[in-house]
């Protein structure tokens, strides 16, 4: 049997065996694309009458759909094909951020199925008031999957702070102005016991999900070494190591924000001098860019019309914007090649306001990266853009929830009014 | 078979099924100790014929032993106890640094069978000059291996620099002032074809290897999650995460020498300013401790005997010297602080100078630590003193010539003269 549990577990757990395995067929058919059992098979080194078996359960669980014959020339009788039920199931991704809390639905085949967002001056509003606001976008997420015909199997929260994952809490959010807030708890007293209603929560660091869904679209040649630098009030960063998500020994891991860069440098609001933040944070762009009074620096208006105003001043040649996105795409370089030169990525993905600006603030980037990192080509490391925008973190929350089944597809069960899927004809395909 | 090839090669291949479990029993018996037969079954969830088997081969091959046996109060005839076999097999680590060429040999039992160490003035002696000493090292080690009863089954070289591992090749070591030397090649010529001896040769980065030697000794606590830093000419450091190095997409990960500190500070070598090297390397210490013609700035004396004297000046209340070791420790605070935040790691190691001086340099990194962590309490982080002293990176490099054993035992023949040991009792302790 090609799948076992953890060799110090002592002796194989066929239950365990049989979860890993329905979890192998289940990534399997999504990463590959439609196949035959004998596929699956071959690609997977499992025996054939154990895919049929698996199969069946995966199909029963509404996870795997059978359709139509394949017919390509193979000799003897035509195998039928299966493939992901992508549509049927869901995660829910809700972030809680300075500006907004924002919602994604998104389904199993990657498609996103739902997203909301809701501005809200979080420090301001309290916890609360986020917390309401995210208890609502949850279960408006809930109704949009049903209504979609997809089963949500999990909700994780996005938050901009360092995050006691196993507690469910977030220690410190200094953003958001939260500490020690007990989100878990909180969220599933507002949604009346979402985890009984079979809706498990999880919450987790913003970067560190943002980081996931940019490692999910970014394919195979940067997934497995990817570093996401966002820009907002604050820098987060979200590191993808081995293809593993790097969290340090207790879940604080990825902090960027207070890297030291300068003794002289502008008082941070962590009381010391010269933090990245205060170089390269939005405030410090904005108050380059434009006097108060300007409407760059209006909190009131929407964040992405002020950065289009500035994209847009920049174009027009105006000096001052100019030299403030020259100054602050230097400083994000100046740190980033930190970074590079620490962890050796194969990409590093902009996000935040540093995308959407990202035009102006590329080229002294990648001059500062070429010079300070020590190893030749800046060790290999490209830049891009973030194609996902402020749904970054929300994506990842609900590619978390989703990566609860495909670890465990027995999390699913099976549809109500689903009957048994098991055909009387599945030796046929062995 | 609790063991299997990765799922994407298709079936299972039975030889690498084979080897993988033969590497797992080895390690098994390596870190839990001597066990019977059974004991090995249960505790690794092979069958106990398979293990069996195993270990009769393991026997065969010189890695394991078959001793006493048991009598602890079982039922039945009493088994019989496999040991590894630790003073047998040998794996040899060499280290190229700027003042010196040393090798080291470690059993597979973690014993040092033997150390060597030549002070060379490797930047100005040249290429060749170092990698004759490094091949006369290396000959030595397997001499003593050889006279104390242990094979040598591989030896890896600590270079302080980029290293490009599948090539064999240290692309840059600019304390070594090397650039593009093909290490593995040219030791290889040296040692009269080591490779076609039986001697495969590898080449790392010095501070990888110092730090995997730190975690082999640092307990089950602080093994997966450490950085190790060493003070030398540059500062090194060694990252480990999630019970592995982290090396990065290229290999090229690690690299904090150059963190940009200060934009007004002193000149580096690269060209730039403020580099966490002119703050804390060996250079700035000493020029901030003594005038030019001090004793401790003397390089043709002993440098251990210079940090000796250095700590014995602060013992003694010397305030030039006191207050040199105050600042060099709050810069070492101030740039750990940025690895910390990043990585998280549950142990921090000093290597190199910084161990020889921890005890004065360690109250200033503490305090910086304790107000630029964000995460409370350092985020866990214990700093301690590396007790390798400067035989660690040699010794990760034995570690590693020996791990590539653990991984698959068959690259080791039966010692010569060894007979059959399959016993025909075998069957006893299934």
């Amino acid at each position: 049997m090609p799948v076992a549990p953890p060799l110090t577990r002592g002796p194989a757990d066929q239950v365990a065996v049989r979860r890993t395995n329905l979890g192998v067929v289940l990534r399997h058919l999504r990463h590959g694309g439609p196949s035959s059992r004998a596929g699956v098979a071959a690609a997977t080194g499992l025996n054939k009458a154990t895919v049929s078996s698996l199969v069946g359960e995966l199909v029963e669980r509404g996870l795997l759909v059978e359709r139509g014959a394949l017919h390509r020339g193979t000799v003897g009788r035509p195998g039928q094909e299966v493939a992901l039920a992508g549509g049927g199931t869901a995660g829910v991704g809700v972030e809680v951020n300075v500006g907004y809390v924002a919602a994604v639905v998104l389904d199993l085949g990657g498609r996103v199925v739902h997203a909301a967002r809701t501005p809200l001056d979080v420090p301001r509003a309290g916890v609360d008031a986020a917390l309401d606001e995210a208890a609502r976008l949850v279960d408006g997420a809930c109704a949009a999957a049903a209504a979609a015909g997809a089963r949500p199997v999990g909700a994780t929260v996005a938050v901009p702070g360092l995050v006691e994952q196993a507690e469910g809490r977030v220690a410190y959010a200094p953003n958001l102005r939260w500490a020690d807030v007990p989100v878990l708890d909180a969220l599933d007293r507002r949604l009346g016991g979402s985890v009984r209603r079979g809706l498990p929560l999880g919450v987790d660091n913003e970067a560190n999900l943002a980081a996931l869904a940019e490692a999910a679209v970014a394919g195979p040649d940067g997934a497995a070494h990817l570093l996401h630098l966002t820009g907002e009030v604050g820098v987060g960063a979200g590191l993808v190591v081995d293809g593993r998500l790097l969290r340090g020994a207790a879940g604080f891991g990825g902090e960027v924000g207070h890297m030291p860069l300068d003794p002289a440098g502008d008082l941070c609001g962590c009381g010391r001098r010269g933090c990245w933040e205060t170089l390269v944070g939005l405030a410090a762009l904005l108050r380059a860019a434009a006097d108060p009074g300007d409407p760059v620096r209006d909190p009131s208006l929407d964040l992405e019309a002020r950065l289009a105003l500035l994209a847009r001043r920049a174009d027009a040649g105006d000096a001052r914007t100019a030299e403030a996105l020259a100054r602050v795409g230097t400083a994000l370089g100046v740190g980033a090649s930190i970074l590079v030169n620490v962890l050796n990525p194969r990409l590093v993905v902009l996000g935040g306001y540093f995308a959407a600006l990202g035009e102006h603030l590329m080229p002294p980037l990648l001059d500062e990266l070429r010079v300070r990192v020590v190893a030749p080509g800046a060790g290999g490391a490209r830049v891009v853009r973030s194609t996902l925008g402020l749904t970054a973190a929300a994506r990842g929350g609900a590619q978390v929830a989703l990566d609860a089944v495909l670890d465990d597809p027995t999390l699913v069960t099976a549809p109500a009014g689903s009957g048994t899927v098991l055909t009387l004809d599945e030796e046929d395909h062995r």
